[in-house]
């Protein structure tokens, strides 16, 4: 089976860069993880001041995506990796993209989050915000864990998911369009909801979108804008 | 002076295949432009079958980028180039991804026009829509010709226009709340054109990503996440 060669291949002869450079890129996902539970957290507890650190550490996230972006560099120019360390290398290099605009879309979150604190509350304190934010931090840790295994069936199961999150998302969508309509003085409250929910969407494109990577890294094969199958026994 | 130092070793020694390449990302580019361009159109005009055919074209942008991805890893597999050989491919790998983002926000937009067709139209024809919409359009123009002649000077012009640009987003986005406020019939309509300017708003994030690729590509410098200068003579 392709996923366990290239395994093999990764544990016996892949050189301490490459395994330093997998394991960079774990901690960026682990950091992008962390921001995007903050954010959610503020948003449903409206803890300002911690919305506003999750904007303020993105620079955290935009360090490691530059530190890992020359370490790719570095790799490609002195070793000239071929076959699957190559796919390797440039599947990393789109994943760290994704993961520093997931952090972007965290930082929003955070800003957002602190101007909701400072408004009225509803009573259920965004319960669809954190339902929405629970399901892409989900599949967030599950794209980050099919990287980490190289498991193709798991990133399928993450692009699979992808649609019942946009699903999700459109509902809260309907729902804030119908709160504004039904009390106009809630209107500059619920759009905030509304880019919050479009924020939590994006990121679940990209966790999606690193998900495709891995299938690439694992297969050769880009499955982008191609039809998700049913199951991955096909 | 480096970028004539590189355009020279490109004229000279770049072989035909990386050529090739460059064009295939200038068409790219252009494909995305002209989809950009007719989607405008389409919110402006109210031409629904115009919106739909620019979403359903969108595979055209897609297949492009897939074809250009291949090429990327071939090269990179059976050439090894070094140094700006290196960065002009990695920096490809990146702006294709970006030109391939602005295909999908041109996607939505060709949706949202066939929506807002079917619904009252304002009288002004969403003027504010065709002027970020044109600004836009200017600042992707810029990037690709920056992408093309290896300009650092025009990238860094685009990169300060995003500025512009999302000032000029804020300033719908704050005029469509009112409009919501005063009149909560209008609530559905308006809620497209917020997303239309923030489609538009993202298509100026990525030709400024791109024109970040340029600068590095030129110059090996890494210059996403820093200060802009306010001159390029710096």
């Amino acid at each position: 089976m392709e996923t366990s060669g290239l395994t093999a291949h990764i544990s016996r002869r892949f050189n301490k860069d490459l395994e330093d450079l997998r394991n960079k890129v774990l901690a960026m996902g682990g950091l992008v993880e962390a921001q995007l539970s903050l954010a959610i957290k503020a948003i449903v507890t409206g803890d300002s001041e911690l919305g506003l650190q999750v904007a303020i550490d993105d620079y955290k996230v935009n360090n490691l995506e530059v530190n890992i972006d020359e370490e790719c560099g570095r790799i490609l120019a002195t070793r000239a990796p071929a076959a699957g360390d190559l796919r390797l290398i440039v599947a990393i290099i789109k994943t760290i993209t994704d993961l520093e605009r997931i952090g972007d879309e965290a930082e929003k979150i955070g800003f957002l989050a602190s101007k909701l604190a400072a408004m009225d509350r509803p009573a259920d304190s965004y319960r669809e915000l954190k339902t929405l934010g629970g399901h892409v931090a989900h599949m967030l840790r599950d794209a980050m864990n099919a990287f980490a295994r190289l498991d193709v069936d798991d990133a399928w199961e993450v692009v699979r998911e992808d649609e019942q999150v946009d699903e999700e998302y459109e509902a809260i969508q309907r729902q804030c369009i119908t709160f504004m309509m039904e009390d106009p003085r809630s209107i500059k409250r619920v759009m905030n909801v509304t880019w919050c929910a479009r924020s939590l969407e994006r990121i679940g494109d990209h966790a999606k979108n690193i998900c495709e990577y891995v299938i690439y890294m694992v297969q050769g094969r880009d499955v982008r804008h191609t039809v998700v199958p049913e199951t991955t026994d096909s």
